[in-house]
């Protein structure tokens, strides 16, 4: 199990290759709202997301073990590709990205430019099975994108450091795909102070780990879902990332609109490209704001700001911006 | 004439009203462009843009000789609508803005949220019309959006910071709307140094500026121009910055799919929600870029980050992302 101390050494340790991000507000929103909502923008974050912190500690904790590999591979169409072919470069190793023929083209560009080699596979299915055998050869290490304890203390340190950054934090929300930020936070947050809220968020679309928790056990999606917060369509959670997300105070699933809604008050209140994943974030906040009885300030996890231009179309082409957000958009479930 | 001691002086005064925003890089443009370009994030400034600067200057200046009216009046219905109302709070004065009833429905809440009261015309000629009555009332004072030399001291401090913020910059770039921000960067610029070459940008569609420095005398646009760079949509640059825009070293004239175009790619290599407006002007960087036969280091000012719904639609409708940026983008005219 990851511990904070875990995490606090992570920190140390990635602090020479990852950006100190900043926390921004809306002084709109908060006046909209009558709460304080703060952003860790990890959008801002090289290469474009929170990923590269595991990423970075992944590799870290192999050089301070004197067992770093000749060779990396890692599956993955978005961020963790993005994330694990720079941290491959800053640590002088060659790095193939094992993907899905559909990966964005943007996003292969920024992985090719990293100096990753960038193998496409027909399906998502077919990447896994074969970087699975790729990560057996000799001199060769998987960087798995969140199921592990490296990758967990590496992402939990953008909580932790969201919450030195700013003080009496009542809540700290963040988005969850296969867990990996969403359980770090968890084991950041309680130990901070164990007053602070933990509130995750998974698409509607894509609510495999809502029904894990819900379940007791670990629920794989059936098919590939189809949702706008392409970081939270991860199929499944695994068994580090459950064991954490067991304990979490408050979950939601939120529909495509709703995340359609707030991407556009996000990007146009922060000033910020940010993901859908991570917009989707603010209905949780709502949802859990409108069970509150007293002004409280959130910290919301700005996770990524990676968006394909098809994701951007679907986002703009209709209007929400004419209803300004209030906690009457709360949705009881 | 507006000098250096005012822009500094300038920026001493609104010290306590505005942000002092990042520049932020994208290591990837860079490699593409094989030169440094920093952006002045201006679009984090509070309401969006960095007309808050010349509108707290104006104010700040009244308030240094004790002649703070009882009531202010401002024609806009862009930024400065924006900055005016929110400058216009801090200094508890009433503002109220005169605007086409076009206005942007997004625009019009923020507005009204900081506390302004709008009326709306039925086109910006009649709003200009009764915004210059309304300011000949008694205690009325009108801040206009730039010609004159408070807003011009003011805008001029983005310029200033930046420079400081970065040093042995070649080249600074802003877009030209009325001209306030440009005839700001060229005085504080080549004060600096001035071997510092000032560069602007204008939307082809609505190149009064451009058309002004060809024919030696302002020319106003005969139609209301049809352009995504909205904040450049003014129908002509006024007495005082033309003086100063004379002195310009280059100036580009960009087309609308060349808008898009850097739209797309800055909001996705910055993660910054980037106006039309300040996008436009990387087009005008890549031309004179590609004059040039050495490394160089570029500012840009990202000016605002105020954009509609339905520009947004427009921008993202097709995809610009699949064409990596590079110098051979450049368009000599």
């Amino acid at each position: 199990m990851v511990t904070f101390t875990d995490i606090k050494k992570a920190q140390e340790l990635i602090a020479p290759y990852i950006k100190r991000t900043p926390i921004v507000q809306s002084s709109l929103l908060n006046k909209w709202l009558g709460h304080e909502i703060f952003f860790k923008a990890e959008c801002l974050q090289t290469t474009g997301a929170f990923k590269l912190r595991g990423a970075t500690h992944f590799l870290a904790q192999l050089k301070k073990q004197d067992i770093l590999p000749k060779h990396i591979v890692a599956n993955s169409s978005g961020n963790h590709a993005q994330a694990v072919a720079y941290a491959g470069a800053l640590f002088n190793i060659p790095v193939t990205i094992y993907s899905a023929q559909n990966i964005s083209a943007i996003k292969a560009a920024a992985t090719e430019s990293y100096g990753a080699t960038l193998k496409r596979f027909d399906t998502r299915l077919e990447a896994d099975a074969e970087v699975a055998i790729a990560g057996q050869q000799p001199d060769t290490v998987w960087i798995p994108p969140f199921n592990h304890p490296y990758i967990i203390a590496g992402q939990g340190t953008a909580s932790f450091e969201a919450l030195k950054q700013t003080e009496d934090i009542d809540m700290i929300a963040a988005p969850c795909g296969g867990g990996g930020l969403l359980s770090g936070t968890i084991i950041a947050a309680k130990a901070i102070n164990k007053h602070i809220q933990v509130v995750g968020a998974e698409p509607l679309a894509a609510n495999d780990a809502a029904r894990s928790l819900r379940e007791g056990r670990i629920v794989t999606l059936e098919h590939a879902p189809i949702t706008l917060a392409d970081g939270a369509a991860t199929p499944s959670i695994g068994e580090h990332t459950f064991e954490v997300l067991k304990t979490i105070d408050a979950f939601y699933e939120v529909d495509e609109l709703d995340i359609i809604y707030w991407t556009q008050w996000l990007h146009h209140l922060l000033k910020l490209h940010i993901e859908p994943t991570c917009a989707m974030t603010m209905q949780a906040v709502v949802n859990w704001l409108s069970t509150q009885t007293t002004k409280k300030r959130v910290m919301v996890l700005a996770s990524g700001g990676n968006i394909s231009q098809l994701s951007m179309q679907k986002i703009w082409h209709q209007d929400r911006l004419s209803n300004i957000p209030s906690l009457h958009l709360a949705k009881h479930i």
